[in-house]
């Protein structure tokens, strides 16, 4: 398995009673194949793997594995609050045939690197599959720096790749320094997703092919290709719906989208609420602008 | 999807740490697809469901579709002593590919008639595909009739087949009578499956193919082709361990007997305690005869 | 703690939605607490333990035992399919103040005698309070006879009280032989209590006192009394209650009886389903012919 | 119910398999109530619960409830990532005899201020009993300005309290403004102690008289008789103790202090690590000097 270009976070759809709507997934998941993506990344932040309870968790992982069958990678989000949370869900995810595990270090408490170290460690030792560490500080209340990622990545076998969501490229940078250019580093952020090719990324995790999937891929061609202007082009015409996704938040905003666009998502759970009309209006004209 | 002749009952196996263990789940699977077993039935009363939270229940159900991959058809038990339990697990086998689901009353207290059928009623109501119906006294602790079966069967739209455990061929042959041949009943007691399917079942529900596979098919085919001699023949052969099994209690014999055969599944959740030495024994020399 | 004559079993009343009212559990506990009960037994069949959920369980435990704060002693029922289930139960029941523990050998599987032993040990090694051990084989599948009841209380140090429900008067007389009088034993079957007390039991367990407090405390003080006239005429008026609310199910009947006199505790949680209007009204003639 | 003063947090001890401590968790009850607190606030951040599985939490609450025994006010945290969450949390609380709960917008993702609100409302709505709103921006990733504060204690019924631990005392000033001096506002930022008490604080929130009792208490002492000078002398004093619990992790410090003091709390859970050898001497250092 290499994972290289686009890894695209699906939503966890709701249905109207509140439980996993597998209909739907599918439908997501089906979108997202429709196009050349690398890796399927279910359970992440996008997917509101913190608002499910663990039982919802396997659901989606299983539905989601079972309906890529092999047809895509899939990197499994395992994060949770405590280690034991976060071991669990990585062996049910092995289990259940991920290829790849994806842990942030989310923790009420701010964690010391020593703690941070040894919680990624314990997921690792846990599992034989791959496990990406993911630094994104605005989320996980703890930032981890290039060195930190890169000797997590040097020092323990199945940590193999990074996904950096600090917004600074400069970090990427400095990843690709530390490693001898040997790490795949994946750019989370998605406003950034240009220059971070351009710093050497292996990929961009995204949710945004859910409602642009044609664009993210062709401006991902166009970066493989090596052909900068149509890269920049595209680009500049995504650009400002990935600023709104990010700014009002994934979940909801993705959900909105996926309805506008024909796979009715349900709603975001509480304390997150669906778009008002206006922010919904915007939504969809920034849609339109980006599809050109 | 029609099922008819072997339904093989895999037991759910742990690791030493008591997790589920996929990897020895995936070779007892592997096994029962050796043969020609017309469907699976993971977590039912071999599947020491009872005893599984509702996550392993989950990770259990999933693991087994996807590895079964449309191989045979999938049978998944979803009794729960309460009725929204059960209707959660029929959902999430429903969302993960099970192509029926299956359940027995079970319930602390016992159950009137109505309170069956509304339970029932409940479970079908819940999911779109086949509910086969369970009646095994013994277990659940509420006992229903023919007459109690058929009407399920024939006004709740989606039940559609039932499994009959009370050890009483002529309840087999009355379910036949009631339904004018139309009904496939499936017989879940393991000595009686010479005289069922004389009866008229249209299969035999069954944890024995963990065990011994070629004997449990060879018999149901010189059944299929009418061929008493053989039947009879093979059946006194299995006869012996069929008994030893389920007097000794499924999971726990089946459990050793994979061990002995080369699966180590581990040992059954307590209160069930492992075989004995001795025990262990018997169980040997019964798979020894069984095999011819 | 002595624990003798009436241990009383509240129901656990909810609200309409479904979740735990602890407003009515108070009410019961009041009610039970305005005569002389010596122990209030929460989280038993009664209790329709067995449907709720941990957090459901912990809850209504600590709710009883709070509310009682001493008054009477709490014998808190832990029953579970699962070992580790009734000892995580016994371990917070203990921690929450309870007097003592109550285990009733449920299991899916039919257990053989020495699983019901090792199952019963390891409830009582998790604990310093005593453990009332219950036999009722129509509810647990599982007869223990009286020589096992007699020798888990022998051997097991913390295992002080039996609970006998098989509904054999017999049996608790060979309870009495065989620990030459020492052993307290508790009569579970309603209908029972007047040869039960007969027989030497040290007390009743039982719901009645939630419908009919002032006459089952008096029952019991005639019997204390030796006045054996006025307890048979005084039994006599309250068996009909006693027999319908035992054959109709005791949450359901106890539930329709509180609400028929001043306390709504809800109805039972599927698959049970409330008493239709004639059993309802047939429930309100006992209760009143009860009172005399 | 009128809470003024100390509002003490108790961790939440394990013993050695990681199980809720009872027995040391009545012992650090026992040291804060030796003192004059006004309150006692379980499963706050200091307490754990965001590590803590729902039964463990209910578990925790009723028996802090159970042991406080009125003697003085309880004020439960019930912050949860999802609005159901924390909901039920709030409707336990209340059934075991919270006197207040508590509650903080932790949230995965970054919320609106409308959804704050709501959140809030939720949990309001669900409960008689009043709630504190809390806000604490470095734990939460949310910033409540002392503006949206007050509109929440002004437009919905029963919040009637504020914790400010953002650790701006002009905020604390503004909150005064606003309410003309009506709402009880609570410092939940250690070494803010003195400016809070001087900006007009209701009460300080704080972990530290696990540790130091006597010293935290002779402080709010010297501050409510306005004596000034002996309120900054205490308060020098255990300052470096303060900054140093806050800066290494409340759970982590106060744990190591309580053991250090003769009440063993365990360690706390990972991804949390228990101090090193270092860490431990100062913290000993620490509390020497502030106990003076």
């Amino acid at each position: 398995m290499t994972i290289n270009g686009i890894v695209a976070y699906p939503v966890t759809p709701f249905a109207p009673d509140g439980r996993i709507d597998h209909h739907a997934l599918r439908a997501i998941i089906d979108r997202l194949l429709s196009v050349d993506v690398s890796a399927i990344a279910p359970l992440g932040s996008t997917g509101e793997a913190a608002y499910l309870d663990l039982t919802e968790w396997t659901e989606t992982a299983a539905s989601t594995i079972a309906h890529i069958a092999g047809r895509a990678s899939t990197v499994v989000g395992v994060s949770d609050l405590t280690t034991e949370g976060a071991v669990r869900r990585a062996r049910i995810a092995e289990s259940l045939g991920a290829d790849a595990v994806m842990a942030l270090p989310v923790s009420y408490w701010k964690l010391t690197a020593l703690e941070v170290q040894r919680h990624f460690e314990a997921i690792a030792a846990a599992v034989r599959i791959p496990l990406m560490v993911y630094n994104n500080p605005a989320t996980a209340g703890v930032d981890l720096s290039p060195e930190e990622l890169w000797e997590l990545v040097r020092d323990v076998e199945n940590i193999t790749m990074v996904k950096e969501s600090s917004g600074d490229v400069h970090r990427m940078h400095r990843l690709r320094e530390l490693s001898g250019g040997s790490l795949p580093f994946f750019n989370g952020s998605n406003p950034l997703a240009l220059e971070a090719f351009r710093a050497g990324a292996a990929g961009w995790c995204t949710a945004a092919p859910c409602l642009i999937p044609q664009e993210v891929t062709a401006f991902h061609a166009a970066v493989v290709a090596g052909d900068a202007v149509t890269a920049e082009r595209v680009f500049a015409r995504i650009e400002p719906l990935l600023r709104f996704i990010v700014a009002r938040g994934l979940p909801t905003t993705v959900k909105a989208g996926l309805d506008r666009t024909g796979i009715p998502a349900g709603v975001p759970r509480r304390p997150l609420l669906e778009l008002d009309g206006e922010e919904s209006e915007t939504l969809a004209r920034l849609i339109e602008s980006a599809r050109g």
